[in-house]
This record gives C-alpha cells, structure tokens and sequence, in this order.
C-alpha cells in the first residue's frame, strides 16, 4: 500500500484576487510538500472576510491531514486570520508572552506599539512558528499551520514546520515532451496508465513559436513502475513516428 | 447603493498542485473581472478527480453570480472537465454537432481522430464558447464559463465571453508606497476606512533591499470617496514624518 498524506493551503489576501499582487506562496509550498511526501490537494484563495476564513478553516482542516494559511498576520487593520483561527477552533485569542517577548527583543521594548502587540496576539493552545526574518511568529494549532503572506518570511517559517509534520510515499516523476498535439498520443497514454496499479500520466499541452507540443508526466511512489512505464512509453511514442524530448520543458 | 457582482474561478490540474506548472491564468482572470466591474470572490485549485470538479462547480455556482473554470477539456484521457460539468448540472454528455463542424474545419476531415472527437463532447443545452487559437471549444452552462487551461488558448476565449456577462459598479483603486514598517501607520489606517462608507484599505508589506515597507491600497467605487481619502491619508502619513511614494510599487 502506498500512504498518502494530503494538504490544504489557504491563500488569504484581497490582493491576490484583484490581481494587484501574484501569488507566489502557492508554487512554492506545492514543491516543498512534495519534496517531503505530502501531496498538496486543494488550493483556496479567500477575502479577508472573519466568516470566510473561518469556514475555510474549519472546511478544510477537517477533510486534509494538514493546512498550511498564507497571509493576513501583520500588524494593521485587515490582518484579521489569527483571530478567526482562533473563532474557527471555538479558542480564546489571547496575547502571548512568548511572543511578546519575541517582538521585544528584537525591537526593543520601547518600540512595541499597540499595533505591534497585536502580532502577540495567539490562539490559546497554539504553539508559536518561528520567525527567522522578521521576529513576529506563525503559530500552529492541531493541523493548521498559519504562516506570513510575504514569500521571504513564509519560506523561513517553513524550517520550523518541516519536523512537526510527515510525509507518505514520495510521489516520483518522469516528463517526457514531444512536439506534436497531445491527441494523436491519447490511446498510448490512457493504454500505459492502465498497465500499472499506482501509476498516473498527465498530458499538458503547451504552444510554443507557433507549435504545438505536450508534456506527458509520469508519477508514482514506486520507482521500479515508474522506469518501466517510462520505457514502454518512450517505445510506443517512437513506434508512432515522433521524436521525444527529456531533460527541462522546452 | 454600489452594486457587487461576483466570480468564482476553479481552477483543475494537478500540475498545479504538484508545483510543476506555475499557474498564470489566476491574475489574468482577476485583472480582467475587475476591468469590467466583477470582483474575483474565491479561487480553488482542485485535482483531476471527477468528484472534485463536480462538487468544487456545485457549490461555487450556488454561491457567485459567474463561475469559470479553466484545465482539463483537451482530448486525452486526463482531460475530464466538461464530463464532469455536465454531472454537475445533471444533464446528458453528447458530441455537438457545432463543436464537431469546428473541429473538422480547423483540422480536415481525415484528421478528426475519436481522441479529437473528445473535444466535441460537450453536456447538453451549454452554448459554445469561440476558440480562435486552435478551434476546440469551451462551453457556456448557465453561469458556469469553462475555459481551456493554456493561457493563450484560455485569453482568446475571454473575448467570447465578455458580452455574455456584466459587471458591477467598477472599483477603483489608488496606492501609494512608504518604506516604514505597516505597523507605524495601524491606527491612521483604520481610522481613515472607517471615515467613509464604501472606502477599504489594504495594508501590504514588502520586503526589498533589506528594507521594509508597505503598500496601502485605497479601494472604493466612488471617485470623489476614493480621492478624498487619499488626501487625507497622505497628509496624515506626512503628519507622521514619513515619506510617501505613488506610481509603480518600489
């Protein structure tokens, strides 16, 4: 049996969804899960709106093993995901000494605004996600992982994350591209799929300088299926007369 | 009254989810909703998986007054999305005739293959949606608008689709830029939303040169509201000793 471990992200940000900004956090927590065995399943980007986040929450850390937020923990009037966290969990938000003191010490204590005690502000029973870059904490609570929206400060967060959570089967992949419509390979691909239990292949068309071509990925979590239905999917695409490329898409 | 029309935007691939592809259809999509006055309300990014598509495009047309998806209509085996849809809405899954007469005059008779034929399914009583790129259509049901997952295949489309829909009041924006911490300006900010009725503020740090500093962006459908909290805004930042900046984010 092959494990598999799933995961949410929540992208919290009007920014993002009036496109004035490009998520960024996405393609990267999308790899760094991979890179541990965890499959990312569902992606939602949401306003900054309490009822919102909380559903979101609540959706979603029931029917994954883990959800990963992004954004909305800052110090101004619309950071508002710590707070509905904590409504999504039924928590007190409380202020938290250990983050208190993080802040103070890294910017003095006579520079710890109103505004900036706010960051201190925790779910009780959360424990804190540290903050390398920048000193104000995520923080986790049960399967929820609540990180920074900027990339630099979610990236760092992410070191403090990777030993409180586990991964199945590293899912493995192969990509194969050919310059031809994806069509004339959809028996080869459907035929190959079918020959191995764990074993899927995406086909993504791409266009590029005026051609047509595809990427055909092979996954599994088995290495040795992998390299078999590699081969055979090399043979059967020769055979059809096209050349094959590995190596980056072109 | 500042009339709000909505959008959901489904987004289906695991490539995507995987971090192999980099999605750039999101910012298109939100960019191009806001220039016709429809704000883009949520995005989910699901996999290939028919009960995915179909409850992700149930529960997202309840819930926004326009659907769209994009990924998964082309001719192989992974391509499951009009299937899916036609589930959705529980009606049946046939080849058009239009759709089929599309295929067949942009690719030749001899060459329309059963896999190209895939392309030509589409569920009953949705309306074609024109693809200048390469012939294969997407498909209007009600307020669900799917749409090829290629970005230029996906933006062609869009010009078929913009006389099917209308917009809301348009929201305009202004931003301007200070290289302090977001934290600084907490209260002003919140004070300055709260002084007009359809004004919000969005308050988003950057990180750049080993500097910090945020964009505030002022969001209103009223003109005279937007420019007059500007105003005030800009004056209350220079009250604090802080430079402003305006234009392009730094």
């Amino acid at each position: 049996m092959v494990k598999k471990v799933k995961a949410a992200l929540v992208i919290i940000g009007d920014e993002i969804l009036s496109g004035r900004t490009r998520d960024a956090n996405l393609n990267y927590i999308a790899k760094w899960l991979g890179g541990i065995g965890i499959m990312l399943d569902e992606v939602r980007v949401i306003p900054d709106i309490a009822k919102r986040i909380q559903d979101a929450v609540n959706e979603c850390r029931e029917n994954f093993d883990y959800v990963f937020t992004t954004g909305g923990i800052g110090p101004t009037h619309d950071d508002i995901t710590a707070e509905n966290v904590a409504k999504a969990f039924g928590v007190k938000f409380l202020l938290n000494e250990e983050a208190r003191k993080l802040l103070e010490d890294n910017m003095g204590k006579g520079n710890l605004t109103e505004a900036r005690l706010r960051m201190a502000m925790i779910p009780e029973g959360a424990s804190l996600i540290k903050n390398p870059v920048s000193a104000a904490p995520g923080f986790q609570i049960e399967n929820v992982f609540v990180l920074a929206g900027i990339p630099v400060v979610m990236q760092s967060m992410l070191l403090d994350v990777e030993n409180r959570i586990s991964g199945g089967a590293k899912i493995l992949s192969e990509a194969i591209h050919v310059f031809r419509g994806e069509s004339y390979f959809a028996d080869i691909l459907a035929d190959v799929e079918s020959m191995f239990e764990h074993l899927s292949i995406g086909s993504y068309p791409f266009y590029k300088g005026g051609e047509y071509g595809a990427t055909f990925v092979l996954r599994s979590a088995l290495s040795e299926e992998l390299e078999q239905a590699l081969e055979i999917l090399k043979k059967r695409i020769c055979d059809s007369g096209t050349e094959y490329f590995t190596g980056e898409a072109p």
